[in-house]
């Protein structure tokens, strides 16, 4: 039997899991620094609780689980088999894979109300699955890594996430620009042009002004009969440049009469406001206001955000929002949060283009010690455990082989140091060293070695 | 809808979360010293690769899942549903949730043969899922943790494992006893009494012994018709006490007429003869010949490796052994390994109930600044920055609200200190910094304060 991997499904070899690892730690360890906390859900879920929660596309894409046992015997006591077959799903199969982070969040929220201190800060980083047909950079498994903030209209929130992907991304050292919107300034010039009917098609046109254009995106809000007004409006607050003050204070000015869009400027202001107290020599990325990001509007009540790589040709690898409601679905009704997400995959593919891996990822162990001959295992070994005990990983070749074959394993693990002890070096007390990327070769005495080995 | 969890699955809290955390991030850095990569493989199977591999029962237990689309058409077809619905399986479910992390390990082996160095050390840490009767202590989600070294006989690898085992434990702050058995050896003494025919019922009978007693063991013995022999064998061998030494040249004395079972004791000895090499100062751990320790013996062709607690009442916590074909029934013949496996959940509730999982876990950030009024975010949130930059955690409490509320707050989220600044500590540039725990005050300046909540 040849084996293959299920469709849609990826192996993370060592080296990328040691890459993927790398980004998973900068994350969790700025989300810790504010005092985010880590959650984890079952990867099953009653199929009941995902139901109805992503849309009829959505629910066609759930994973569910076959009942064990005789999980035919429902279907026996139907007279024909449907010709629709999602009619008998819930009779097959009552669990089903998590397709997302956010419905499991919200039914652990929902059942732990009373033991949750508010606001709750949690992340969560795990992966979920979606039917979804695969194709270059889609899977059916993928990583989510999620932090939201629930129980708090605060938007210091806001603050304390934008500082969380500029942080991050400090770390993994990548130039981004953070997009901000928010969606009460979209729904004011709505509602200020008598559009609210069209709302859904105005947000849709307006979020393919990249792909488009302007001229684009005229012609569509024509199509949908969305008037000049609204057009008018949107095009002013778009062609308005300079600093997120300008536009700003622009947008005050040809909005100044519609309260529900002054509310949603003056909220970009006051986190425009914060990011300059708690950033007192700024921020790292870019922070732009876009009154064209509407990114799953339909959910996101205020602040909407998207990060974007700075002179690199990649969709979004980060994006979030504020939300009214939770965890409404599930009982508990008002809970207001606000949320991000970092996309892991595209990070990954950045950092491997731009060669911003560190190099110290490639390798699998530090020192290699030569299996040299019968002596090899009493004279190597005490000095392993001494590297060991300072950090410093190492391995014995598992027997006697030829130094070609040897080293050659060194190399394909990319071993930095390959340490040597034959008749000459034991008899001095010595080892060998050579440095698998300069070629350089030293005799350390064990302490040396450590010192060398372990800079 | 009040939502619920899907049967035998759980929750982890932050708490938990951070405490699980920290048993594989113990594990983790112990195997990296090692030589050891990570290896991730995807929670979905073909159920091909899966089916057969655990025996009729753990293909019972495989949870399979439902093909998408218009899965009902194969049914359809059949002239009547099967009485057995097993029957049906593949014509419902093409995909399986991994069952543990072995199989998996020898797929990827097997299709990747030729881009692995071998000897090929790789650790692995993911949930596999069972479909069992979940029940205290048993769920159908759980981590498994597995080390595994394939392409290699050398026993310097048992060495090496046994090694890691006991720094596993050391660092965790957990005494145990490493038990170790040679299935060559009990294979000897079935053969040297020509019983080999009964070679299964005789370790089933040997594995009671801590629960039965020796009468018991030997009238499971009688019952199974294993001739006395055998029996006498064996509890020579078990009486005998002693040093691990002594032990062994006991066990030499009464078998030196069998060579399979002299090259089992040689091979334990050879295991000690390194282990003191490696570990100058000794094991932590007491590494202890028992040879009543059969576990899956099946599968083992070796050396057998068993954890558990000293003086605390648990099953293992830890175990593997050598096995001479990982990947043959995946048409990649003859490759040996040795692996190891913690028990991540055991060692949980070990940690636990000993109070031995570090204080710090418990809280969520370091340091909760109150908002006090107004002024308190333009006030507090350049300090913040200054701590994260020095790594240390912090938050504001996001609105302004009673003291109280925002003590109870640090208070359930195990925050160590609370700083306040109300109009008096401003005026002089300082915090009252509150110490939760000892419940002592002081009056600190940003740096006193970094300085303070940094140790």
């Amino acid at each position: 039997m040849k084996p293959t991997l299920a469709k849609g499904t990826r192996d993370f070899s060592p080296l990328e899991s040691a890459r993927r690892q790398y980004i998973f730690d900068a994350i969790r360890k700025v989300f810790a620094l504010h005092g985010y906390q880590p959650l984890e859900t079952p990867a099953m879920e009653n199929l009941q609780t995902l139901t109805g929660k992503y849309g009829d596309e959505g629910d066609r894409l759930i994973f569910k689980i076959l009942n064990s046992g005789d999980f035919l015997k429902p279907l026996r006591e139907q007279q024909t088999l449907p010709e629709d077959a999602s009619k008998v799903v819930s009779l097959l199969s009552e669990k089903a894979l998590r397709y997302d982070l956010t419905v499991p969040f919200a039914r652990f929220v929902a059942m732990n109300r009373d033991k949750i201190a508010f606001p709750f800060k949690r992340y969560q980083i795990q992966p979920v699955w979606r039917a979804d047909r695969p194709q270059r950079g889609r899977y059916r498994e993928f990583y989510q890594c999620d932090a939201d903030v629930v129980g708090s209209s605060s938007l210091l929130y806001e603050t304390e996430l934008i500082g969380i992907y500029d942080q991050v991304f400090v770390q993994l050292g990548l130039d981004v620009n953070i997009h901000i919107n928010n969606r009460k300034i979209l729904a004011g010039i709505a509602e200020k042009s008598g559009i609210q009917e069209q709302f859904t098609a105005f947000t849709v046109a307006i979020d393919k002004l990249d792909k488009i254009g302007w001229e684009g995106v005229q012609n569509e809000l024509q199509a949908q009969l969305i008037n000049a007004e609204a057009a008018e409006l949107l095009k002013s607050l778009l062609e308005k440049t300079g600093s997120a003050e300008e536009i700003l204070t622009h947008a005050k000015s040809i909005l100044s009469d519609n309260a529900l869009a002054m509310q949603g400027i003056s909220e970009m202001e006051q986190v425009f406001h914060h990011i300059k107290l708690s950033q007192p020599d700024g921020l790292k990325a870019k922070l732009l206001p876009d009154f064209t990001l509407a990114r799953g509007l339909n959910y996101y009540t205020g602040t909407i955000l998207e990060v974007k790589m700075q002179n690199f040709n990649m969709g979004s690898i980060g994006g979030g929002g504020r939300y009214d409601d939770l965890t409404g679905i599930f009982g508990f009704p008002n809970v207001p949060g606000v949320g991000i997400s970092f996309g892991a995959d595209r990070i990954y593919d950045v950092l491997l283009e731009l060669n911003k891996f560190p190099e110290h990822l490639e390798s699998a162990c530090k020192v290699l010690f030569v299996y040299f001959d019968a002596e090899s295992p009493a004279y190597c070994l005490p000095v392993m455990a001494k590297l060991r005990a300072q950090g410093i990983s190492c391995e014995l070749y598992p027997e006697q082989a030829k130094l070609q074959k040897q080293f050659t394993y060194a190399d394909r693990k990319g071993i930095a140091f390959v340490a040597i002890a034959g008749a000459n070096e034991r008899m001095e007390g010595k080892f060998s060293v050579k440095n698998m990327k300069t070629g350089e070769q030293n005799f350390f005495d064990a302490r040396d070695l450590m010192d060398y080995c372990g800079k």
